[in-house]
């Protein structure tokens, strides 16, 4: 076997990273929220890789957040002290795990109604752990998160416990409509005298409008590092921005019009941008408006060529983060060579 | 740590196998084949673990079929010898492999091309390796295959070059309405002396009209082992056979008439059957209507009750086989004791 040396060594379908534009996005990002005078703690959901969050951490971020518990071990493993897990943890067995992470640093997680916290609450002093505790309040989108006046009364229930320490607030999204909730809950509060040291907002989209909630002490975005054709449809970033490539092969091409590659669900995911399931950076006005699991459908017809079977395309996903979490590797590329190849070392895990 | 024993010493999202439908489900689809009188080929592609296509040979399967090379080659590192390839091998470094593979077992792959002919001819004549070739034969869903013209020019092509094997004719999905191409296919070929010994069929639909097309010699399909929503949906089978549950716990109820899951688009996957992306069985009546990556919105405004937070709730997924890749393992149930943890070994691959 000849060694691996550039892209067109890699099989397909393949996930190519350009270092040079994640090492772009890295520092665009940090820079924001220097800018905005808010600190910058990127949610690893998007790659899952402990080397891509050492970078960073290094380019300037506090900390990073992750959305599980088993992805927050592997990023322990690695060294990485700060994390932040933005979501309720339930169940005796996962609160154990989470009190174990808390010894090994400065573990912050989030609840937004009582029995989540009372269960994290017992398996601390179970485990003779301390964790800290931000409170969730709904944004807009109604997902998790909870009303001013129960945020009030989670954090006075925090504070009476000695292993929690009551760290602020969490929204996601924190979209500049929520400002009025929150300096409500802010005012609920300080009326209490209770201290409230921070507060995080989230959301790629929510970035943009920072700076109208000077409330906020921090920002945890994840997608940036990739971007993608979703986050390029809602007007964050643009194509050129977009770091990541499905690298696919022409596999059939026997109907006019369209081909099919080797890309399909369990390659670039199932979701959709005006019913495409990804964007072809070769010929952008092809669509991929159907996915098997190891096939990609491409329409061609508003096209003035189409590719033939064995030409490769590169695919620009809908959706980066849900993309990484299919594949064992990503490969860094810096152009053509191949500079790292990372195992997706926090995938498939279940707790 | 207390040894994992039963189904509740499981951490959630995990997916679930109940191993006496599964082994119900590879008994009746066995059966069903014996009946008709043709060979049974299981497609690996759900489960994409060794361990269980052993238990579909044992149960009388002649061989089995993956979608990928890679998958190929996990499953003859566990031994087994006869697999087929019903997919275009794109690509010089695969079709390498390819040969590799076919010297270690009895390897089919399909072409619906002749690039793809030529490049697999020319593996086999470099690595001195020898593979049994079919020609795909396109169906009403336009996918890939070819015309019965061109099958028949692909045939004798494949006759004239020493290391391959012409092996019949593939078909997917092979419904019965596909019955005149594929005869007018079978007798161009017999006008021109050329053998066929296989005709092979495909589709979890389909097999229900296989006796239809008496030219079948042999089945292919893979959701059988588990089936799904889809699967119900599609009148193939019944929530009673569904062998597979996503188990999930309730994480946040802080608004009326829904509740969030920690299950997602990476753990339950994209795929949705009337706008619902589950089914969840201690409540036929409630919608999973949206997913996050962790996070699962369910509507209980049709139930009479609701769970609560820390509730265990089972769903059964959409789409068993884009379930299955998401995960690093599958636990196999008796009961609510856990006899099986598999790795899904042939996930995440590129080639």
């Amino acid at each position: 076997m000849v060694a691996m040396r550039t892209v067109h060594d890699l099989e397909t379908p393949s996930i190519l990273i350009d270092l040079d534009l994640m090492e772009r996005n890295i520092a665009a990002m940090q820079k924001r929220c220097d800018d905005l005078g808010i600190q910058f703690r990127p949610h690893i959901k998007t790659h899952k890789i402990p080397d891509i969050a050492r970078r960073q951490l290094e380019a300037g971020a506090v900390g990073i957040a992750c959305q599980k518990v088993s992805e927050a071990e592997v990023f322990a493993d690695a060294g990485i002290k700060d994390i932040q897990i933005p979501y309720n943890i339930v169940g005796a067995a996962k609160t154990r795990r989470l009190a174990q992470l808390a010894k090994r640093g400065d573990v912050t997680v989030t609840v937004d109604n009582q029995a989540v916290l009372d269960g994290i609450a017992t398996a601390m002093q179970d485990a003779g752990a301390t964790i800290s505790v931000m409170v969730e309040l709904v944004s807009l989108n109604k997902r998790t998160g909870t009303t001013p006046e129960e945020a009030l009364a989670l954090a006075k229930r925090i504070i009476k416990v000695d292993n929690l320490r009551f760290a602020g607030l969490m929204i996601y999204p924190s979209d500049a409509a929520i400002r009025p909730r929150l300096q409500k809950t802010l005012k609920l509060l300080k009326d209490s005298e209770i201290e409230v040291a921070t507060v995080s907002g989230g959301g790629s989209g929510a970035i943009l409008e920072s700076h109208l909630i000077p409330e906020l002490t921090e920002m945890r975005v994840g997608t940036y590092i990739f971007w993608d054709w979703g986050s390029v449809a809602g007007g964050m970033t643009t194509f050129e921005e977009c770091a990541m490539r499905i690298r696919a092969t022409v596999v059939s091409a026997n109907e006019p019009n369209r081909v099919i590659l080797d890309g399909g669900s369990k390659s670039i995911h199932s979701e959709t941008v005006d019913g495409c399931f990804g964007y072809i950076t070769e010929y952008p006005d092809a669509r991929i408006y159907k996915v098997n699991e190891e096939h990609g459908y491409v329409d061609f017809s508003a096209c003035d060529h189409q590719p033939q079977v064995g030409d490769i395309l590169h695919i620009i996903p809908v959706h980066t983060c849900v993309v990484t979490n299919l594949h064992n590797q990503l490969y860094g590329l810096r152009g053509d060579w191949i500079e790292e190849v990372w195992d997706v070392a926090a995938r498939g895990l279940v707790w």
